[in-house]
């Protein structure tokens, strides 16, 4: 069956080209948009993400304020980081790169945000303000398979969304963001029984597992959607993609899928934000 | 077949009883706990609603702070008087009945009761919160539901749970505790298509859609756990009770099911709210 390669890059450099512009508006009016990247500690790939979305705001005209902190940082110490940038006026929006050390409390920093600068979608009211349907930025993973399925014009309204996986920053907010657009949304985990009979009920299937190849050819249903934002060692994906897209009537690739929208939805959100505190003036 | 009725009533009992100790052991160190309701205008459910709450309170020995402000309040008005109630270290929860007056900015005026004293659960900080597993107050009947299954000690991990409706204070936030509780969760609504397919799937079956005996006899899988949220005229359920119940292998009755424990987690919630305080200082 000859199916849709839903392509990211050509998401991302939609989005990308919009932005553009407003970032040019905005340095008109004097702002200039910037993100605050944390990155504590010495993770390779964890450097190389917080590198790459650096780079890509600077592309657009975004600037990227980087802070790194040694791997022996405290609690307390990234707390005071984290509230010098919320009360910065020149920093827009504020992204603390995940993971942290695991001696960190990873989840009071992110909740420490503020509402206003949490581009990436991390703190608590945020994805409340998210899910109750009035939320600013929600997470940039479900923001991108969104806006994939926007770019794309595929029906979201009353078809059966079955989402794998139930992270704060991933599985959740997208069942959220999916259920808003009118979705019927079955949520799956670890804990689901028959995961595979579940997953054949979805006309769209957002694979957010973590785990390479996880989502197998003959638990997909004839002519579903499928979006992968799994993204595993080795650029592979949660789902298997070759089975899988013998059956479905559309799929993101990986590479090339919802990860480069992600980075996208981060400078979007920036600018966003950037935006707010004008009007607010 | 022989079913079980999970009675409302006796489990709320056995959460009062908690209660009354906790108040003296409260009240012997100098505090009594408060919960504030607002009723605006003069709709008579609304007027009764807050006036059972009311009296619920003072049955165990909570203060029942009763604010009945007139029709014509605006939205500021009624935003300054939660703000007071925020500050008024004697008030440990605040209840805004719903529905206000329509020329009121509703949400608004939820938003603005403090996560502290949210014991109603109607923030979207206090959902965000419960839906990432670690919130105080979840809304009342949620909690309410996830009590009953608790009473009953009605199995949910791994059991397919299907919620019917999506509202902020009762669809979403059971969705969100049940997912927690390692259900898999499909969360349903107006445009669900072939919903009594969808409900077939349950084993558990939550009923929160606003419509008298909706759930019919057979969408229900057999031997699901059938759990009643409607209240509608009449002292009608969503579900048919009687053609569901034949079904079911336990179901809430109406009344006398969720209902009486919803007002329970409201005492239990404003207790816990006047143990916080003490356990800050």
């Amino acid at each position: 069956m000859e199916n849709l390669i839903l392509d990211g890059r050509k998401v991302a450099q939609s989005i990308k080209n919009q932005l553009v512009e407003r970032v040019q508006v905005l340095k008109e009016k004097g702002v200039t948009p910037c993100l605050a990247t944390i990155l504590v500690g010495d993770d390779p790939s964890s450097a190389t993400y917080v590198k790459m979305k650096g780079n890509e705001c600077e592309k657009i005209g975004i600037k990227s304020l980087r802070i790194h902190l040694p791997k022996e940082t405290e609690t307390i110490e990234l707390l005071e980081t984290i509230q010098k940038l919320n009360e910065d006026a020149s920093v827009h929006g504020i992204l603390l790169q995940h993971p942290v050390p695991s001696h960190i409390d990873e989840r009071k920093a992110f909740e420490t945000i503020s509402i206003e600068k949490d581009v990436d979608g991390v703190t608590s009211f945020g994805y409340g303000q998210t899910a109750l349907g009035f939320g600013k930025y929600p997470s940039c993973t479900p923001a991108a398979i969104m806006s994939i399925l926007h770019f794309y014009q595929i029906p979201i309204e009353g078809k059966h969304a079955v989402v794998i996986g139930r992270s704060p920053i991933l599985g959740k907010p997208v069942s959220a963001l999916l259920l808003n657009e009118n979705a019927t949304v079955t949520t799956c985990h670890s804990r689901t029984t028959n995961l595979s009979e579940v997953v054949r009920l979805g006309d769209i299937v957002v694979a957010a597992v973590g785990k390479p190849k996880f989502i197998q050819g003959d638990w997909i249903k004839q002519g579903a959607v499928v979006l992968d934002a799994g993204y595993n060692k080795g650029n592979i994906g949660d789902v298997d993609y070759d089975a899988c897209s013998e059956k479905a009537s559309a799929i993101t690739p990986v590479p090339g899928g919802v990860g480069p929208v992600t980075i996208s939805m981060l400078l979007k959100h920036t600018v966003d934000a950037a935006e707010e505190t004008i009007s607010k003036h």
